[in-house]
Parts: structure tokens; C-alpha cells; sequence
């Protein structure tokens, strides 16, 4: 079974093909032209059909199209009803693809929703039927898995785990506009944030990243973590604390039997789990604590295999 | 349809008939023998047959049974795993009341998921399919509805909305041994504690209970309150923020249409509900905020119904 996988991103988008156990056959990565969604979908149908040629097959042996994108999705009707980027509103996402290739079978989701259901069809599989997935990258997003069934909400926007309030006496600012939210103090941005203010505090820290030539940033930080440097462990345990803040509120509702982490900050998960883990035992009620913390399974590509996932997921 | 229901309490237990509309035909009250779970199921039987024979029906009109209880189930196998008294713990109840009554079709549901089964079928019906429903009570529980189903988590624990943490900063103690718990600041017992602790700080305030004939607990300065006592008003929005900051979480992760609330402070949510509001608007994302609070519409049988609608659920 050959599926054709779309993950429209912030600023990149792959286009890939899959085949039934998550095997990625071929992908082609571009920007995201954010201005236009048009002629960014049309860009899309040109690049799937290039990746239909390179692996020696047809348009008709595509069983389906799935289509993820940051943002709030009908994915009943297959509507965009909004992105991050201004204009992508209410966008019959569904119909533009079937009638640009022909294909009926067309399922869009949000993109961390099709992580999620990744998770479930190509990653752990039947290891967990009840978790939550977590993006840690620039922001957190979420999902919610209840018996293997994706829990949507009352309109489409389940698992906003980034703005769970996790810090009320010192609050940041976060994008959504309120202070205080797990994204204003745990994502890769907040890490970074940490990072150039110790850095700012102490000429020391500044050296060991231009000694170690590490960018000023997450990465770098996590870079010098792993090597033993002591600030930058207290950054990562730092955001910790609040991931674990933030876990503790999605255990206590869910009981799920998995956390599981994706985004770029999961590389640095082993930096983080033990204080997580702390956190959560203080805050999760006693009987929910057996959770497992799990780096997710799909790595860099999960958005990618989760389209496809969904394809597979919708057809059943 | 005749349906048993037996509404098995920490106090006491309501054993009931009720048909597929969720009328009580007949319902009976006594205290939960809770030193003694065989002697008390005995009991449940002997009431329930006392109730069939006073509406002139025969055990064999019985479509079902259905039976709540506080604590962890087993729902699909009928067990209970641990109730909150000592040696109630992994008790095949579905065993004992089909070997005791003769019929097949018992189900057996933790109470508060039980409540909101009960709405789904007798109280807000089609209204609402994606909602939370919580407990206000002596303690706080909760059960989550996603698409009409109940969500039971990894080990049906989910909805321990009670211990959510929500002060961080001047945390009481919770019965669960933890700290901070939304249970210990919004339940009704943390509402008399708040009552006790102005009564002692001001003469008047107590005077005020004595003027009115008030007990000087949780309702009583519900009544006060609705009279338009100022410190009364004040302890029952102190207590909303912290509700308010409970729900913002379950918003966040679930995106319900509704909050449901039940138990005895349900019947003040009145002097909440604006300061509720205002919690959940300053703490949930933007895009969830259109969610409806509501007070149960099955009143104080809320639990009794919610067994009854159990039998109807589990036979489609």
C-alpha cells in the first residue's frame, strides 16, 4: 500500500510516501510559502506527484492523501478552519487536493493530532491505547489518545497543554497573550530564554558555549548539559519542573498510561525525565503515578508518518 | 423498562427503580454498612426486592441492574478494585448480585462517572456530548465525556479533577496526603474550614450566624451569602478561584462544550459562577473559552440516575 503523506509546517513542509508499516519510501522537504496557501497546495500536488514518479508508481496506486498543518481542523468535513499563518482560514483542504489529483480518499488532521495517531499506528503500537502526546519545540502542543481513539473536544481543540498554567508567581508572557503557560516556560524557546539570561549573569557560562563553538540557544545549552556543565543542567531541570507541572494536570484528568514526547527538546528528554518525574509524583494523585515518560518512537519524521497514519486509521 | 439502581455512597446507599426515562418509580435510603460489604450487598437485595413488590412489578421486569460506588472499578469485568473503606477491595460485585437476584444484565461504575452517564441520558441529553462533570462535595471527583463516551483513562482513574494542584503558594493539606489539591480549596469542606477561620477572626461574622440560625459551616454561609453577607460572599468566591483554576486545566487538555457541576455545592454555583468565569478566561486558550458552566440538571440523584442510565448505556 503506497500512501502519499503531507506535513505542512510553520516553515517546512515534506511531502513524502509511505508504505503500510510506516516504511517512508521517498520525501522531498521545501519552505512553506505562507502567503499564498494556493499555490503553496498546488507547489504540494507538483512535489507528491514528482515523489509518485521517483519510486516507479502511479497516482492510481495511491490508496490515500493525508494532510497535516498547524492549526484548528474540521478533519470530518477535511476544513482548515484556521492556521498560525494570516489568511489560511476556512479553507476546503479536502476538496483542492481531490480535485488537483484525482484521489478521493483525503483525510487532514492537525499536526499534533497526527503525531499522535503515528504513535499509535507506527511508534509504541499497542505498547499504550491511553496517552498524551506532547510537542516540545518552539511552543508545546498536545493530543489526547483514549483507547486508541483520538479525543478532538467540543470543537476540534483538545490537548492545548501549552497553555496550562504552570507558574503563577512569577508568570512569563506567553504568544497566546496570558502569562504563567507551559509554553512560556518549557518550550525550546523558554530554554533558550534561560539560556542567554545565565549567560548574561555569567561570563563563565558565555565562555564554556564559545569553547565548546555551541550556539547561544536550546541546543547549545543541551549540548553543554550533556557534557556535565552545571548551569546548563539547572536550565534543563529548570523546564522541568514545569513540564512536570503541566504532565501532572493532563495525569490527574486522563490517567493515561504514557507520556509520550516529540519535538525538538525530546532529544534532550534524559536531561529532563528524573525531575519530571519528581514533580509529578508530588503532584499526581497516588493511584495515576505508574505512568511511563517516553521519547516518542518517530523521531524527526513523526508529523510525516502520522499523515500517513491517518489515512490508514480513517480507512478502517 | 424497569430498571434497579443502587447508588452505593460512603454514608448511606439509595436503592431505586426507575424507568428508561429516568423517572423514580420507588426509591429507598439507608446507611452503607461499610464494616461489612457481603452483609450490605445482602441488604441492597433484600431493599431492592422490597422495592419491586411495592410497585407491584416482579424480579423478572427487571431489564437490568445497575449499581455505583465510590471508589476504583473494573467496569468490563464488574470488580470492584478498592473502594475508599477498608476491605472493600476487588469485590466481583456483578458475581455476587447476578448469583444473588438472578439477573444478567449488572453493571457496575465508579459514582461520579456513573453522574455523568446520568446526564448524558437524563439531564442535558443531546446538549452536550463532549463535557466534564464534577463532584462538589464533601471532597471533589470528576468523569470525563469525549463524543458521547466516558473517557476511564490507563486504569479507569481519569477524573481525579480533585487533585489538580492549584495553590502553589499557600498550599493546604489534602486528604490525599498531598498539598495544594483543588479538593482542599473549593470543596464544601474547604468552604466550612474558610467559614471557621473568618468566624474566629471577626465577632460579627459569627454574630451574623447566630442572628440567622445558621450552622456555621459551608451552607450555612451559602445562605448567608445569598443574603448578601459580604465576608460570606467573599469565601464562596475565594473558593470559585480556585475552581475556576481546576476547570481552566480540564478546558485546556479536554475542550469540553460544558462543565457540569453536581454534589451539595452545586446548588451555590450561583455566587460562583461570574468569578469561575473570570478564572477560566484569564487560564484557558482563547479558542476554548466559549464552553458552558452548568449546575446538574438531575439534582440529588444525580448518582441514582446515573446507575440506572448505566444499564441503558451498556445494552446498546
Amino acid at each position: 500500500m503506497y500512501i502519499g503523506a503531507l506535513d505542512i509546517g510553520g516553515t517546512k513542509t515534506i511531502v513524502g510516501i509511505i508504505d503500510q508499516n510506516g516504511s517512508i519510501l521517498c520525501k522531498y522537504q521545501f519552505a512553506t510559502n505562507t502567503y499564498n496557501w494556493q499555490q503553496h497546495f498546488l507547489s504540494c500536488c507538483t512535489v507528491l506527484r514528482q515523489c509518485i514518479d521517483s519510486i516507479g508508481i502511479s497516482c492510481d496506486d495511491l490508496y490515500g492523501i493525508g494532510i497535516n498543518m498547524p492549526g484548528m481542523v474540521n478533519s470530518k468535513e477535511g476544513i482548515l478552519l484556521k492556521a498560525v499563518y494570516k489568511g489560511w482560514e476556512n479553507i476546503d483542504v479536502k476538496s483542492f487536493f481531490r480535485c488537483e489529483t484525482g484521489i478521493d480518499h483525503i483525510v487532514i488532521e492537525n499536526d499534533v493530532n497526527a503525531c499522535a495517531i503515528g504513535e499509535l499506528l507506527f511508534g509504541y503500537k499497542d505498547a499504550y491505547k491511553n496517552f498524551i502526546w506532547m510537542t516540545v519545540s518552539t511552543g508545546i502542543g498536545g493530543a489526547v489518545v483514549s483507547e486508541g481513539r483520538l479525543i478532538r473536544g467540543g470543537w476540534n481543540c483538545a490537548g492545548e497543554f501549552g497553555h496550562l498554567k504552570v507558574e503563577y508567581e512569577h508568570p512569563a508572557l506567553c504568544p497566546c497573550g496570558q502569562s504563567g503557560c507551559l509554553e512560556a516556560h518549557a518550550s525550546g524557546t523558554a530554554i533558550t530564554r534561560y539560556t542567554k539570561e545565565a549567560i548574561r549573569e555569567d561570563p563563565l557560562f558565555e565562555e564554556a558555549f564559545s569553547f565548546h563553538k555551541q550556539p547561544m540557544d536550546a541546543i547549545g545549552c543541551s549540548v553543554l548539559a550533556k557534557q556535565g556543565n552545571h548551569k546548563a543542567v539547572e536550565i534543563y531541570e529548570k523546564a522541568a519542573i514545569w513540564l512536570g507541572r503541566g504532565i501532572s494536570y493532563c495525569v490527574n484528568v486522563l490517567n493515561p498510561e504514557a507520556v509520550i514526547i516529540g519535538g525538538g527538546v525530546a532529544s534532550s528528554l534524559d536531561l529532563m525525565t528524573d525531575v519530571i518525574k519528581l514533580t509529578t509524583e508530588k503532584n499526581v494523585h497516588t493511584t495515576l503515578s505508574g505512568f511511563d515518560i517516553k521519547v516518542t518512537r518517530l523521531g524527526y519524521e513523526a508529523a510525516l508518518l502520522g499523515a500517513a497514519a491517518l489515512v490508514i486509521l480513517n480507512s478502517k
